[in-house]
């Protein structure tokens, strides 16, 4: 399958990339390095060294003779977007080529407009050159679980069936975004329903939760081929944030007290479900959504957990409650389905004591490449 | 009360202006001619002839006394904005400054990805100049009815009770748009939700069903002051358009069945909305939403009124049922609620074939002005 990763060098589309080019798919990599460009812009860095893109690909090759081609530019760019399409004509599109941190889309009014712009445009020119050169191909966009919200009821994958006054209809799952970012990919979901519809397009919005881990099987050939790593309050995730605050001796950072209650995912479980993903398409005209994440954790409770693994290899870790920076529910009921991916074949790698003790290791390595001024969360909702 | 009618210069702004400004507020409009500069683009023009906004608000001081100022610029322009908001200090500001037209966001990708990032960033851009300059500000926004789309079950006025698995919540009534003009709308009640929420600001709206009509009381004091009319395939909307082609004894263009039913409304309940909604103030923290129509009916429906009054005054017309070039159903359920304003006040002006008679014999004066290759609808959405 011709397979183009849109966003294939950043956390996730990295290890995408060389997952589905080792299972012999025909993996090209479009992106225009901007989460790069961000850390310049925030004086922050990835706990692990990464090299250029045009080194890690060499080294791809060099190790397994699998070639992944690589397009430098912006989805934003349509002319350029134009070409890549009729050159690779694909049979699926990952797109994962959005700006992803909710406290980077809350900083000012230019980054919460940054955001939207970047993100619903880039997917909208997805939408059109799709339709304009490649229209059978499958678009594989990545969602987040934050489009929901936190409802008092249970969350649907992607759709929900409604009694109304004797009436009865399936419908779009109400949605309740928390930040300037996750109302950008709220706002790309519309969009993308729509063109199926309309356009007769055929697409899957992955619904992800927070992702933890760094290796893959592929990324652990050579550390050529490591993937970054952010632990800084601005693109730093729970438990990715607290293995490697544990690292450095920083208190564990959990914003106020910790009922936030999230799906979780390992980075191993990404790029087999877009696999999955892409070995199952969606029909013709068929917007489907999975909600792609294996367990759920509050904060505190993933907190709890990296102090008992710290405690017991010697590294003993408090856990400090800092004011809530984001407008959100402290607690809340949380229940969100999550069955469809594992229909499709989904073994879940969930979160042991012993996946959190190998994170913690790798990250020691690299402990004194943290800037500590990051750490601390410094945009603020309000 | 000072308020601020963004978009003042356009087809309901211009009539709302005047009716405040009549009621003694202090009316400020923010206007940059966009409207006009796409009937430019599309070869296009208002039936009716329409003078310049200075020349407008000029001959409105001289028959009332009352001053209306006016500010030139885009929404889009934030220091702009800042500044207007800092010099006018508005109590309310009524947002009609959006392009409004289905087929317009439907012609080819540019303007589908300039109708939402002129719209969403408009009004992002509202959003955070309230909150930074004005907090205190009532933001009242033009939604549509069009948002909710076309579901098996009633719609409500925003939010919908949802019991699901033993449990319960008010949630976001699911959008269902269908055009990416609808879209852009969704995108901002989504982007204004977040903002009441998260800073604390109050906001209205207003989704609006389609308006017709031509003249309030104020537009009708002088020829200087008349509104503009659309009857073209791109901006005219139906009735409106029906009464045109009646005119210049074209068929009435039925889009399909002609089952597609939709909320409606006079110009003259749009303004007196808009003040209703400016009286009443959300609560700091609230998004409110006011369906605002008055009564429902089918296109095929309004056609065969405007056909019985045709036929009355000796023009008698034909229905031409053409190939929908829009993606909708021809025949659906459609049953939406629109209690709120009613309750605040509201004193609907109906459908009588009267009304349909006065507009038939006010635009009869300007049929000459009718392009007819205007007419027919020119946008397909596949």
């Amino acid at each position: 399958m011709k397979i183009i990763i849109a966003g294939g060098d950043g956390f996730c589309g990295w290890p995408t990339a060389l997952y589905l080019s080792k299972k012999g798919h025909d993996v090209a990599i479009i992106d225009n390095f901007s989460r790069r460009k961000w850390d310049d812009e925030l004086h922050s860095n990835s706990l692990t060294p990464i090299l250029t893109l045009k080194k890690r690909v060499e080294k791809w090759k060099e190790l397994t003779g699998k070639k992944i081609e690589v397009f430098d530019g912006d989805l934003n760019h349509y002319d350029f977007l134009s070409q890549v399409l009729k050159h690779v004509s694909p049979d699926a599109f990952v797109h994962f080529a959005e700006q992803r941190s909710a406290p980077y889309s809350m900083i000012d009014r230019e980054h919460a407009v940054f955001t939207q712009v970047n993100n619903v445009v880039g997917t909208l020119n997805v939408i059109y050159g799709i339709k304009e050169f490649v229209p059978e191909c499958h678009l594989i966009k990545l969602g987040t679980m934050g489009e929901y919200g936190f409802p008092n009821i249970p969350i649907e994958e992607g759709y929900i069936r409604i009694q109304h006054e004797g009436r009865e209809d399936v419908l779009p799952y109400p949605k309740q975004p928390g930040s300037m970012y996750h109302l950008s990919k709220v706002h790309d979901s519309h969009n993308i329903m729509f063109a199926c519809k309309t356009f007769g397009l055929r697409a899957t919005d992955l619904n992800q939760g927070i992702v933890y881990g760094l290796y893959t099987d592929e990324t652990a050939l050579d550390t050529a081929l490591t993937n970054r790593l952010d632990y800084d309050g601005v693109f730093g995730t729970a438990l990715n944030r607290f293995i490697i605050q544990t690292a450095v001796g920083h208190p564990l950072t959990v914003y106020g007290k910790g009922g936030q209650t999230r799906g979780f995912l390992n980075i191993k479980d990404t790029v087999r479900c877009i696999e999955l993903a892409a070995e199952h398409p969606a029909d013709y005209g068929e917007f489907r959504v999975f909600n792609q994440f294996t367990e759920e954790f509050s904060v505190l409770d993933l907190a709890e957990r990296v102090q008992k693994v710290a405690a017991e290899e010697g590294m003993p870790v408090s856990i400090d409650h800092l004011k809530d920076p984001r407008v959100e529910l402290e607690e809340h009921f949380f229940h969100a389905k999550h069955t469809k991916l594992e229909k499709l074949g989904l073994e879940p790698h969930l979160l042991t004591e012993d996946v959190i003790r190998d994170i913690l290791h790798t990250v020691i390595n690299y402990k004194d490449r943290v800037i500590p001024e990051n750490i601390l969360p410094t945009v603020n909702w309000r």
